[in-house]
């Protein structure tokens, strides 16, 4: 059936229905607004997904697309030392939408939500010329928030889990590629993993001097750590964390993605050298991979690649901007 | 210049500038969340405009669509007895933006959230193929919220300015009418007047039993009421609150754009026929015009209109739904 001939509003009528009832929610899906207790500090962030733009049809599902949508939001509460708690949901879609799919969007969205324990509260549904989701995600800082700007001198640079397998997935997608390895790297540029778990270890213990999440490339990023910090940094490529596909489908040496690619949404960070063995610990506890891959350098010296060898590895872009021309 | 030639995170950074520092945000716009010490009782809702389904860049000017993109969402927060407090804005542009455009359109967001005493907190963009505008709104509800169902038996129902100009409008700018009078409708299409003012004064004495603003239609918002509370209403069709443009252009007997038309966002409310005079103060004191124009009954009954000679009028169609085939 299409949204057109169901309509709007029966629609949002039924998907009220699928939406649980949360004590924290004062007024819910239904009326002009959602109306909440809130107290302590509040974390908020949007982020929006357009239909070829960030994402095809053709290379996703609708359930990963949902997925997608709330994990990306997700990244940024997690980037601060959040949870997220409550979500918005902007829903722009074609008038001959079939409702079957709007229903799979629905499935995983709401899924992700779940294992975040987060309520969808309320939103917004309109026609558009294409698919255009945008999410306001809501998440509480229980244990103080962590900043950009928080980054020492002689601080270690962290990051989680493995870089690049995002962008080589869109490269896969792209290319038509297949085998193991391509599909590996398709899923991660498909649905990225939220780092939920690691930031609350890293917040309770008020491990991170500053983070911020992978979204446009780690140089550039480090690079709004580096500036908002007023620091340098100095990574070792040998230590970048590199995925078994990975290497089989780019190369161990190749560096390019890794430094440059966007939308792993891994959490990169910095703290104290004192701290090595905690850090380990939690990676140890949350069953994640968590790498030191430099160091925090002073302003002047900027941002610097370089080889175990002393060579300066020079990268061909700083990382993703979207109105940039290439 | 193009938003391509400048670059996202160079614009950002000349926004934050705009930004006025404001002590109730922790972090605003700049890092990967906003982060606020709210407490009480938050509303929060979202709104979208998309290009050439709500507006077309050739009918109206940037300052006017970011005026607009703020006020429809206050009109939501405003129709729960609120105040809005802090904004999200997730804008999606094409590349080929002109940095002007965009800067004109922040000129009317601004302006319009100076006005209400609110602060942009954060947002994100990003291209598309066309103007996505996806705001989301807080406010904070100092006296309680008015939501839809508390609607009585035997309440006055009123609403707030007049009925139908927008819709008008919107017609006006189709047909490509002139004149004093088709000006006055366009405008009212093209950025509506929010009715913060009398909402702070119904919320604060407690005088509304529900309240929505009439977005999608008169009938169609004043259905959402009965369905919540459980009722039904009459509405006397000479009582509509009709403007001189509209009478001029439409004639005063053709209450179908009144009844049905979207985008007024006035105010629609109940309240107990026992504060007819407080509710006439409200009006004078706020130099607005507030017009009853029926009453509650049973749900049994559905809604009705009908004429001072008691003849039930018909209408053509309910309002407003995006996605419902015309």
């Amino acid at each position: 059936m299409k949204l057109r001939d169901l309509g709007e509003f029966p629609f949002l009528r039924r998907l009220q229905q699928r939406v649980l009832r949360d004590a924290r929610v004062q007024v819910g899906i239904g009326d002009d607004c959602a109306a909440l207790f809130l107290s302590g500090t509040t974390l908020l962030t949007t982020d929006t997904l357009v239909e070829n733009v960030h994402f095809r049809r053709e290379w996703t599902t609708f359930p990963l697309l949902g997925e997608k949508a709330f994990a990306v939001n997700a990244s940024d509460i997690a980037a601060m030392g959040g949870e997220p708690t409550f979500a918005l949901l902007s829903l722009s879609v074609p008038q001959d939408t079939e409702v079957e799919d709007l229903d799979a969007f629905f499935d995983g969205f709401l899924r992700g939500a779940g294992t975040c324990n987060t309520a969808l509260i309320g939103g917004n549904m309109s026609a558009a010329p294409c698919w255009m989701i945008a999410v306001t995600l809501l998440g509480h800082a229980l244990h103080g928030i962590i900043t950009r700007s928080g980054a020492q001198l002689g601080d270690d640079v962290y990051v989680t889990g493995t870089l690049g397998d995002a962008a080589l997935g869109l490269r896969v997608l792209q290319e038509g590629q297949s085998g193991a390895h391509a599909e590996e790297a398709k899923a991660r540029f498909l649905c990225p993993t939220s780092r939920i778990e690691i930031s609350r270890s890293l917040a309770t213990q008020h491990l991170a001097t500053a983070m911020i999440d992978v979204s446009d490339g780690l140089l550039q990023d480090l690079g709004h750590i580096c500036e908002a910090s007023k620091v340098g940094a100095e990574i070792e490529g040998e230590r970048l964390p590199l995925s078994p596909s990975y290497c089989a489908l780019r190369g161990e040496r190749e560096w390019d993605l890794a430094l440059t690619g966007g939308e792993d949404y891994e959490l990169l960070f910095t703290a104290p050298m004192t701290q090595r063995a905690t850090i380990a610990e939690i990676a140890h506890a949350t069953h994640s991979t968590i790498t030191r891959i430099g160091r925090v350098t002073t302003h002047s010296q900027g941002i610097r690649v370089h080889a175990a060898d002393g060579s300066v590895y020079i990268t061909p872009q700083a990382g993703y901007d979207h109105f940039r021309a290439e």
